[in-house]
């Protein structure tokens, strides 16, 4: 971790790419990373974690399924939501949005299991910030 | 933690009491809370955690004490700040600040050794946010 604050506008402009979450600091064995995301990520579902969104700009979508049925939760900026494990979901931002997640470290930004991996969605534990 | 999501601004305007932390979800064992601070907070070290910082608003400032010496980070508005477990510090906002933490559950607001607790700190794991 930085021993120094990071601002988390200047995190977010020191990269462009979408779906691909970096890493800007740790608390324990978690990860803090922010993302820049736009359009659809891919239908996926983190079997032993709960993942954290908090929306930092923009809006962020994110469709949930189970035995239930599909519903869809709207995160305006400034909003918070915890996808509980167990649960399939996909983030969207039909607008852009740039986000925050809390989740342990080494999870897999597709889950455990999930559709077919688009070639915009970065299937990854994470990039180092600054790298 | 809630099915739907939650906007940061009303979760921080559902109290006034300050260096009191309401626990907006939880992620795992991990609570995520906001407080709203200002003036001083106590001197005081978690032995077995780190503790995250993001400022919603205003800025905070972290003084941290180890064998090295004392120093202060500052914090504006969008930044973030881990303290490394066994570091002792001490929050403080002149002008007030809202903030964001990330914890596991059941961490002290004033860590597991502390000063004298003054009375307008909140010796706390944690309120729920509605209650």
């Amino acid at each position: 971790m930085s021993d120094e604050p990071i601002d988390l506008l200047t995190a977010l402009a020191s990269f462009d790419q979408l779906w691909s979450p970096r890493i800007v600091t740790r608390v324990n064995d978690y990860d803090v990373r922010v993302a820049k995301v736009a359009g659809e990520h891919v239908w996926h579902t983190h079997d032993h974690t709960d993942e954290f969104f908090l929306v930092l700009d923009g809006e962020l979508r994110i469709g949930l399924r189970d035995g239930d049925g599909e519903r869809t939760v709207v995160l305006p900026r400034g909003a918070v939501y915890v996808v509980p494990r167990g649960m399939e979901h996909r983030p969207s931002a039909p607008g852009g949005a740039s986000i925050l997640m809390f989740e342990p470290s080494g999870t897999s930004s597709v889950g455990d299991r999930h559709d077919e991996v688009p070639a915009h969605v970065d299937a990854t534990t994470g990039h180092a910030l600054w790298a």
